[in-house]
């Protein structure tokens, strides 16, 4: 049995401390909120971002960050993507050489356009740093509910250490050496889910949910290829996976707010509606960004920039997305005979 | 504008021929059964199978299979997959050398294993036989919904073809050279929606649903390959995404006959209760004779095999699949340094 840290007690950050702790590891989970950190202690219980899930006694809460790393075999980052850096900063004093940091946060950082695994590499040099991703709600993995993930890391060993820790019944822990295509997977999701709430919000029919679906994947793929990722990851848990969770989900802040645009709200009417972060919204930006750095169509990314920057109607938006010119359905397939 | 030809009349039939007239073509559809015919030409409305969807008058009737198959640019064949062989048998003596004939049911044949292509090819080989294949509800395409879907052929020109007669601006056609891909996406995602409707069933949520629905993709993917299908196409319209839309659906008679088995109902209960023809349970069979044949492990399918056939619970199905020993995401993915 290990002795574990996590970073973050948000529902994710609770929800895994969760997993770990009825895999009989002891966790210690730091929060920078004081307030939270002695409503976790008093209650055994988060009352406002996992309300109902009872947590152990194996897990114990700290507003110190070196207390959650200095002697961890494994400490898990799971801020808001948005603070992976400033997080992986204050950490890095007390991190050892060598010592394993996996990353849970979702997010392409919009400055440098660095998925989170580089940015935690490049504030602490000295770890090794690998990603855990997938179609994970976190009120369903607090309730137990058979939940699949994949672990990534540049070596086979640490992936698997990874796995082994969070692995048991009803937590499936697949694992990949390709940690670019799983953080692709999770952080371009929230474009295509935006695109998906609008669809909705239009009244359009589960044709058009799984058409932007499937071709929102294939549009991550090319990007994600380009990029030096590989398809058969986002055709994976992380990929497809993960954005068919997103795009069902009623409790998707991304869906929602296209769903308000799709009844056609503004971008900052929508935002204001669902009064907490759109991180997709940002998220369409930095893929739009990578689409151009690496010169790849995303007609799908392109719409979606259109319709919240430039006030095109969603409507316009998917009557654009379908009568674009005649196409095969992947430019990788060819004809013999022609 | 063309004139054209559909044999079968139910609820996908219809709606193609909706598509097809919107786009300005002379439509006859054929149906065995008279009184269909005549209550198709008295009311322009399928009264039982697409209410409510008022047909052109561009579209005529016959239950002549001459009549539709004769001096036509193109002839559909949306009859069900159990009357693909007999009725490519009845139409053969009418068809010229070189038409073009379009399939779009789905399944595979269980006495030889065979697609419906290569049923209609097998029998009336004076024919061009392609495909069209995705996620589209007859009654969303009958509402002009957008949907997306994608024409398979041999010939680059002969999927183009298909293409053009087809696509306008709620109706997105791609092409592909992958006629075998399209085919095994569209009958082997009816055993993947039995293991998704089980799971609801069951009580469990989004996170398992997303895990079995993307691990099903990835061992048809692996089935259809070995096969020489392509990734490309499992990964696409007529693979994933046809999966996620019979996945998501409530009328999808294999999602529901999983739901009750989920629930604890026995399999002949099931099929009692949906009363229509459960078309996964038989693909379920044919899809595990071809991971046999194959060689290739479809662990979803065998478990989903069990349940049916074997009296394992569905409970114990989805413990056995998440109890698995632990495992890559994809074995085509390799570490460079281990």
């Amino acid at each position: 049995m290990a002795d574990l840290g996590i970073l973050g007690a948000g529902s994710w950050g609770i929800a895994l401390a969760t997993v770990l702790a009825s895999n009989g590891h002891k966790v210690k989970v730091w929060s920078i909120i004081e307030d939270e950190v002695e409503m976790l202690r008093t209650h055994h219980e988060h009352k406002t971002k996992l309300p109902g899930v009872k947590l152990s006694d194996d897990i114990t809460y700290t507003s110190n960050i070196e207390e959650a790393i200095v002697g961890k075999e494994m400490v898990v980052f799971a801020v808001p993507s948005s603070f992976i850096r400033s997080t992986a900063h204050s950490a890095a004093p007390y991190v050892a050489e060598g010592q394993l940091l996996v990353n849970v946060a979702k997010g392409i950082e919009e400055s440098t356009l660095m998925p989170m695994v580089d940015i935690i590499e490049q504030e602490i040099n000295q770890a090794v740093v690998g990603v855990l991703s997938g179609p994970s709600h976190a009120e369903e993995v607090g309730r137990a509910l058979p939940t699949t993930v994949v672990a990534g890391a540049k070596k086979k060993a640490t992936a698997e250490k990874i796995q082994s820790y969070f692995m048991n019944a009803v937590f499936r822990v697949y694992t990949s050496p390709d940690v670019l295509g799983i953080e692709l997977g999770g952080s371009l999701k929230n474009v295509i889910a935006l695109a998906a709430g609008m669809a909705d919000g239009m009244g359009f029919g589960d044709n058009t949910k799984a058409a932007l679906i499937t071709r929102g994947i294939a549009e991550i793929t090319a990007l994600g290829i380009k990029m030096g990722a590989k398809a058969e990851t986002l055709s994976g848990l992380s990929g497809i996976g993960d954005l068919i969770v997103t795009c069902a989900s009623v409790h998707s802040r991304n869906r929602k707010a296209g769903v308000l645009m799709g009844q056609g709200k503004s971008r900052q009417e929508a935002m204001d509606e669902v009064q907490m972060v759109v991180e997709g919204v940002y998220s369409a930006k930095a893929a739009l960004a990578l689409g151009k750095k690496y010169q790849v169509e995303l007609p799908i990314t392109e719409e979606v920039n259109r319709v919240l920057f430039e006030n095109v109607s969603a409507k316009d938006g998917v009557q654009n997305l379908m009568m674009r010119e005649k196409k095969a359905e992947s430019d990788k397939l060819c004809w013999k005979n022609d």
